[in-house]
């Protein structure tokens, strides 16, 4: 697999992106995120996005600098029509309107639709944190996952993060999916050849299997938490409802060609602690647990973003392996927009 | 066991609290939110919790007559002194105070420390839709369940609600623990003599255990996910901190004696959407979900909050069977407040 430093990526993606009649500052927000979820382990939120995105672009389905419109506001709300454009370009714009409101009245929150993929949660979380904000974010999209008992795919993996500021420690990141798995990992495993861990899918008559092809066939995923998946269930209707219908996206069921519904919150911590205690007492949080007391059969509780950060520590240095397959559908994509992204590496 | 019709019960508590020196509208206040508990059939936070209450009570931790104080605040937040009235009390004047600030801002978030055990998260979010809001509670509390790979006992169960309304069809709730089982489930086999399924904990050498008095000999509760478990810790962690860290309450693993922190959120959808198109996709949805296809193994799908309606609508016509110890419990604390409870049966 060709390995690249995280520059040579960024540039290849800069130049695609523009090649497709991106601006530069459109180019550069996108791939900034997609090469962070690369860095931090999350290949399936990376580079690989990029055909999608530009096919999406080549077919006007996404409209480049297309402005996103605030259709209903008041001091501590926004319902926003995203108009197509780029999901990280849009979904960074509304997550800064919900700061703000956040800075001049303490919490805010921006409901958004007609918006495509935005990518990972904890980005569009970690921006409020920058602020000493607690940030939170999730999206409703094509349906994959069933509801617990049920083997008709009506919600989303349902992702959702949260991000909180510490003091001198990383901040705290969630970015989960309310489904056992996110569906790029289901996605690896088939590239792989691998199985499945038990648990994670179930085929197209509903019963369980570890073959990630029996995702494809009409099978779906499950709801996270195994014999109480009702709980999974439950937040998966919760992030359906909150970012689907709230910004009048729709349910997941109805379908995927609707793009992503977001649900973006930013709460300023000052209006309830000094920030300055609050960032103590996250401090104390996150080193006694990463202290604490480790169960047979593990090596070390992992606090969650720490395998993240890890990850990109090394990839920073060590480069960002591009599967093969991947960097062939990198170059196709590149003629596509007449260029030779082997020239920007 | 004894079968009580919810009257009688309500009266039975109803004698003992203002035997303990509540006034009639605080015994009131509590008694309808366990007997609510016991009828959706959630008997661990039913009549079961009246000697503690009334322990605390008589003991002057519990503050009768309390009044809530609030510390800090804003047209959005407000940070809220407890005093140390009774759980139930306190937690809905401060739903109420979110329910207003929403009204008038659209969003309220209220935090809440020196606060005694406020019950079930679904209550308070309940409030908030029948103002046509979206409502969400969580609290942190004594610390009894490990992180993922961690074996010490580090967060709360980490019980979170949503309550969010619907048109023709019941609102949606979802009453959940970011662990695999609530602490009540575990003390039910316990008392019981039975077996807990596998997952639920871990005995006091981290190793996994099917029995509940592994839980009481240093064991405990395990985060919910399973092999993701990192999920539910993950999510454990932001209600802690928001229930507990931005209360000031504090972190659940610094001990129970800091009684209960919460968080509490009431967002007005008439903010983003029309009300009425709003409760009509959540009608399509819920029955979307319900109709859906069902898996082998299942009899029908169950929508979060369904079960406890149906328990209700039964309990009501059949009454409530409260187990014996239980009752003799409640016979001596009758006496401690110098009341003969059979009397009020």
């Amino acid at each position: 697999m060709p390995v690249f430093k995280a520059e040579k990526l960024h540039r290849v993606g800069m130049a695609i992106f523009q090649g497709a009649g991106a601006s530069e500052s459109e180019a550069k927000q996108v791939m900034e995120l997609l090469i962070e979820a690369n860095l931090v382990g999350h290949d399936s939120h990376g580079v690989i996005r990029i055909p999608t995105y530009i096919d999406l672009v080549l077919k006007g389905k996404t409209k480049l600098g297309a402005k996103i419109e605030v259709v209903r506001e008041s001091p501590t709300t926004a319902l926003v029509n995203g108009n197509w454009g780029l999901g990280q370009i849009v979904a960074r714009q509304t997550m800064n309107l919900a700061i703000e409101k956040a800075r001049e009245n303490d919490v805010g929150i921006v409901s958004t639709f007609n918006c495509n993929h935005i990518g990972r949660m904890a980005d569009y979380a970690l921006m409020a944190v920058e602020q000493d904000m607690i940030g939170y974010c999730c999206v409703n999209a094509t349906p994959q996952v069933v509801p617990f008992g049920g083997m008709q795919r009506m919600f989303n993996q349902s992702p959702l993060g949260w991000a909180i500021p510490a003091g001198e420690e990383p901040p705290f990141v969630l970015d989960i999916s309310a489904s056992v798995s996110a569906g790029g990992k289901i996605a690896v495993a088939r590239a792989k050849g691998e199985k499945l861990p038990p648990g994670y899918i179930i085929d197209k008559d509903g019963n369980p299997s570890t073959d990630p092809e029996d995702y494809y066939r009409g099978g779906a995923g499950l709801p996270m938490g195994g014999p109480v998946g009702y709980k999974g269930f439950g937040l998966a209707m919760v992030v359906d409802i909150t970012a689907g219908i709230l910004s009048g996206r729709g349910a997941a069921y109805l379908g995927g060609e609707r793009g992503q519904g977001v649900f973006q919150m930013a709460i300023n911590i000052g209006a309830f602690r000094p920030i300055s205690e609050f960032k103590k007492e996250m401090d104390d949080l996150l080193r006694a647990v990463k202290n604490s007391k480790v169960a047979p059969g593990f090596k070390e509780i992992l606090l969650p973003g720490e395998p993240e950060r890890r990850t990109k520590q090394q990839r920073l240095v060590e480069g960002i392996d591009v599967p093969q397959r991947t960097w062939d559908e990198l170059v196709q994509t590149g003629k596509k927009v007449s260029l030779d992204i082997n020239e920007y590496t």
